[in-house]
């Protein structure tokens, strides 16, 4: 049960950010601008896809379900992962997967900034460079790993509900894939009825 | 050293806000709605300077030197705590400081989303409705705690330099008690000279 009273049937950030319209507005800017590299960042080294397995990474590691199912549901619409094998190889050994070496050693800073920020060493951002990083992806692999210890503090600080059904997640990751995150209407996923 | 290079001269927060402007718009109008409760949340339990003080608390618990210096200034500048004793109390130990009893408790709550969401219990919710703690209450010490989860991350993740005088935290604190975070000319401490 949620620790505050909020509207009833929206899983996950959406019943907080019902509950706190006025905080929900950034909220979404932000992870829009961060996300959705295409329409915001079209010089961007990182793929859409890339950003959101970032996410998903950090969400993993603070045990969030919701953040880390709607975020790797939404990666694996990017990545055309349809098993979600991908994505959850990454999850349980990225070092493993098969993805850039520039990535893992973006999900290596991104589990160092999870950590506290003071973790991520200079050894850490050389080796990014190595493997062809810019100073704009390692911006932006701090800033979301640092974004998703907020969205997971604030789902699980307030002990929100989360549905359990794949079904429900993979029908929202298509609209977020499509809409984006600041169209509140395709968001997150709602309760009930995937249709 | 900075691990990007940043734009000369711009110390904490402000030199990775500077370097990717489509992200420093949500981030500070996010901090002014959630701490600048007089113009957003005019019918608030939190005042500006106890909202100050849970991002002071936080920033310190996860040892970030330039956002604890900064917010600690400004809830000093709000609670008319002159010479920083009452911050620095709180900052030290929270449960002897001279603070509400409803404070300490949502500050207990604050710790506990430092650590991770789920390190909130039923009790301390419970503690904190004991001592008055609303919905809203409870709502905005878990997101400015998270948010500043995010921010302590976002320094010291891109390793930025911070000012060690005073005065020019004091300085910025007076500005940002009477503008606000989303003017950005005021927003933070400038290198060099506090005029």
């Amino acid at each position: 049960m949620p620790h505050i009273e909020l509207p009833a049937g929206l899983p996950g950030i959406r019943g907080p950010m019902a509950f706190s319209p006025e905080t929900a507005r950034p909220l979404n800017e932000l992870v829009n601008v961060l996300l959705r590299s295409n329409a915001h960042r079209p010089d961007s080294g990182l793929s859409e896809g890339e950003r959101e397995l970032i996410a998903t990474h950090v969400s993993s590691l603070n045990d969030c379900f919701f953040c880390q199912t709607i975020h790797g549901a939404v990666a694996s619409q990017h990545l055309g992962d349809d098993d979600w094998s991908l994505v959850t190889s990454v999850k349980c050994d990225y070092q493993q997967a098969a993805i850039s070496p520039k990535m893992k050693a973006l999900l290596t800073i991104a589990g160092s900034v999870q950590q506290g920020g003071k973790s991520v060493s200079p050894a850490q951002i050389e080796a990014a460079r190595t493997e062809g990083a810019t100073d704009h992806d390692i911006h932006d692999t701090v800033l979301i790993a640092a974004a998703f210890c907020m969205f997971n503090r604030y789902v699980d600080g307030l002990a929100t509900w989360a549905p359990d059904d794949p079904a429900l997640y993979k029908y929202r990751a298509q609209k977020v894939a499509e809409y984006g995150y600041t169209h509140e209407d395709h968001y997150m996923p709602t309760t009930g009825s995937p249709t």
